[in-house]
């Protein structure tokens, strides 16, 4: 019964990208380590790219400089 | 000094719900541990269905077929 | 389908305590939020108390102090 | 960059099988959302039986019944 | 590679303050425990204060009666 | 109140480094936030580096390769 949180920053994927990573994701669980995929979760956190730094910046300062 | 973080999907939660869930919980950890309700910090999250997967497919999809 | 994480610091609780926090804080979420209990997870993460800080030190420095 | 936390119950897995997890879980995130690999995180958290409930008891006790 | 998971509650600080905070914890990693910046994620969840409790009620309740 | 969760990978820092730590991550939420020390946690994970994955492999495989 694994649990797996997914922190991205930046656009949000569509509706139909999140569906192919939880699909992915599950079936790695599955596959790999013979986990029950109905008691599996995935959850899939968006962060703005304000609060998500790299490099001691933020994501936003850090695409402004590399455009 | 515990910290407990509550995702949950779906409709959001009344403020009163809210608050019971806060309080409800708080006093399970006070009740069964004896901690201290004063450092005792418990978070809710509300995460949207298509960013919930469960058995490889989003709470959205889920919910359309067991409707 | 909840998930809750309940992170805390210092002694180990009993497997007892363990089975009634995770009965509690379930229960809670059954009660107040009409969730499906057969989807609840609970999982307990024990910290030691080097690695939890609060006040700007660690709690084995404060627990000294307050003895 | 995306931060994947995966939690799991139960039996350790082996090196290999991480391997295999970090790897197919990084490829999902590569392939369905055009993330970079380099600065892909996937961190493991295994979990003690005891510690982790479902349906409000242990996964431990719940394996008890299930045998 | 460390990730830092900063969560807090009520008024959302500006992006100033948010890049001084991911700028200074970062440093702290990198002076503290000579971490590669360039692998060190910071990530801020900003959480509404009807959803954060302390001491058994959320924190909108609690800034009511110290008003 | 803060809560403050960081993940480390690899060799286990000192109890004094973690001290350090906790003391310089409460500081800048103080400094940069106006946040109340007393309500301020900050908790420290420790990950095996077999259980850390970056650029889809762990980083144990990883330092092995850059020695």
């Amino acid at each position: 019964m694994p649990f797996v949180n997914i922190k991205i920053a930046g656009n949000s994927p569509t509706k139909e990208q999140k569906e192919r990573v939880i699909k992915g994701v599950t079936d790695v669980l599955v596959t790999e380590l013979g986990k029950n995929p109905a008691t599996t979760f995935v959850v899939i956190e968006e962060v703005p790219t304000d609060n998500w730094g790299i490099g001691g910046e933020s994501v936003t300062e850090r695409r402004k400089k590399t455009g």
